[in-house]
């Protein structure tokens, strides 16, 4: 999607793709691949092909490092590779993007290549969140800017005032088949639809490089979980397959909105 | 074990039970068993055997007010047990204490009736936790303080300073269950065992009827996760089989250390 925007703009484009993370879809543009620990091959893709200007783009899993088959180039960054290791997903990307800074790159957000791929403000389907969705919401974005504040996770489910699921390494998905699960179990007492799923960017987050994304197949999980209806910060998300987005919540009856990151402070 | 330790003190006693909830065992002390909304028996019971001091003890699902049976008792408190459908479980549970306490009942916790039925202070097994344990033991305390201050859950899993899992709605034991899937899938990148189990009461917890628990089957899955070890607040988290839980964190090759909760302010 972030590919078809930048051309649509005009911008010349390489992109360098992770085997076994990127999607083949990549192959529609000039593309290399490289393995993890290709980090050599990976400079010399972006060096041959002109590319100052960088978006990083995409979720990874944390790679198992006994797998990585490290060049030339990965040798000589190795010290940088093995303190990846450790700390919190935001500390890792932090030094993910100083890492390309200080070799003399330029590293953009999606949302600043491509503004038309970030949820936009106020109701984007076609329902409206009641006062009772209006007090999840604000509840679970208080929770969200904890949850950030401590590298932890970008999204939260609450239902009624009871914070039903707190997201960490596992991600949105598995987290809403957990309330699904907790749901048809009986155990949260909740039988009738209600509560927000709200996704928003770690406060002080690497924005360039890992803005939480929501999808079609977010919108099929909620309900299944459910849920009333999605929240997710204006301008601080990621919904690059727009229109699907919004058929899926007004399909499954859910209310879609972007909220400003000010109403999380309490403006 | 409640039961015992308050018989071995003198103390008289009985137990109401919900049904469904108490395990059979309560048939082993003076009892009566109540189904979910026999509000006016569960009065009869304590008042008819003297019980002018209670305590609140053992997790129970919320429950599906569409099964409740209510009582005439229950009747005359329907406002309140409404209430109860709302806000996070800190927020019931106060309510319950104070709507027993304002029928003229004093609310005890259990620990200030079998002190000896709370974790204790320091290394409570045969192994100690690695400077980096400690490192993730303090970022988890920080993790559950701030889960507690908002009333999401008491207990977090962090593995060499990445949060794996926060607690919510789901319980610790399936908390844990995720934190060995995440590992079996290397979606962690986290062969070698490592990471902790924190357990804390929330900040201003109503700690006299909601005190997390842990016991040898917490030990066990906090081992099936690849764990290092746990560390939960001392004199703040039940350890009823205290022997059994303690030696399965042996057995298991997992520490066991009580914390006090100065160490979660920084102190």
């Amino acid at each position: 999607m972030l590919a078809e925007a930048a051309s649509a703009r005009g911008l010349t484009l390489h992109i360098v793709g992770i085997r076994g993370e990127a999607r083949d879809e990549i192959e529609r543009f000039p593309h290399t691949w490289v393995k993890w620990g290709e980090i050599g091959k990976m400079f010399r893709a972006l060096d041959e092909n002109g590319c100052g200007d960088i978006v990083i783009i995409g979720g990874v899993d944390r790679p198992d490092f006994s797998n990585v088959q490290l060049d030339l180039g990965a040798i000589n960054t190795l010290p940088f590779i093995l303190s990846l290791g450790k700390g919190g997903d935001d500390h890792v990307l932090s030094r993910v993007v100083r890492f390309f800074e200080q070799k003399g790159y330029r590293v953009h957000g999606a949302g600043d290549v491509a503004p038309e791929l970030l949820a936009g403000e106020g109701v984007l389907g076609g329902r409206t969140p009641s006062a009772e969705d209006k007090a999840d919401i604000a509840l679970a974005l208080r929770v969200v800017g904890a949850l950030g504040r401590l590298d932890i996770g970008q999204a939260a489910v609450v239902v009624k005032g009871h914070v039903l699921a707190v997201e960490a390494a596992e991600g949105t998905d598995a987290m809403l088949t957990r309330c699904a699960e907790l749901r048809a179990t009986g155990r949260t007492g909740r039988r009738s639809r209600g509560g927000v799923l709200v996704k928003a960017p770690k406060p002080g987050q690497e924005e360039r490089v890992d803005l939480p994304t929501i999808g079609p197949d977010t919108v099929t999980k909620a309900a299944e979980a459910g849920l009333s209806g999605i929240a997710v910060a204006a301008g601080g998300v990621l919904m690059a397959e727009r229109g699907a987005t919004i058929g899926a919540a007004d399909q499954h009856g859910l209310f879609l909105v972007g909220v400003t990151l000010a109403e999380r402070n309490g403006a």
